[in-house]
């Protein structure tokens, strides 16, 4: 499937890595300051296995998302573009071919 | 076993939710306090998945040890008298025999 053989060059292998860990930065830097947020308003118990609950869903979800196997990242950056933890400059280094298999996947 | 076979009064009954709710409501009032200290010092990532595997562990250690059928609430009370979270003057109500067979399971 040519989405999943794309190869990447070493420059661009920067590049995504560094898009990579941009938008990890971003993502957990919101979940960090919705969780401050959230810890403030505990009054009782049961707003702590909210908490609880919530934490354990965005991990599980993190840990999913955030996989970075290049056979994988095409799919990656256009969820993380559509969910705009991404920016489209962020992306600059990667081949035009990558970045318009990417914005096609974002659109879906 | 005579400890599981204990039978209740419906006194008892009513001492023992009491002393289950007070001790129910110290040890997660503790928690609340802990985990807003806790929350209050976040500042990155992986200061939320400490917090995350902690509330994990503290979560099921509680479901586990707030049972209250009759037939584990000596056993219940032994521990939360062990642990600090009853004092002996809540479980007045109870039978001298229970509370005799508590003490003698809390200093174990």
């Amino acid at each position: 499937m040519p989405l999943t053989e794309t190869s990447w060059s070493e420059t661009e292998k920067h590049a995504a890595d560094s898009a990579f860990k941009i938008a990890y930065s971003r993502e957990t830097e919101s979940l960090l300051q919705q969780i401050r947020q959230q810890a403030n308003s505990i009054n009782e118990v049961n707003d702590l296995w909210v908490l609880h609950d919530y934490l354990s869903a965005r991990r599980h979800d993190l840990d999913g998302k955030y996989d970075h196997r290049y056979d994988s990242l095409i799919f990656v950056f256009a969820q993380l573009l559509k969910e705009g933890w991404l920016r489209l400059d962020d992306l600059q280094g990667l081949s035009p071919e990558k970045i318009t298999k990417i914005l096609a996947l974002a659109k879906m």
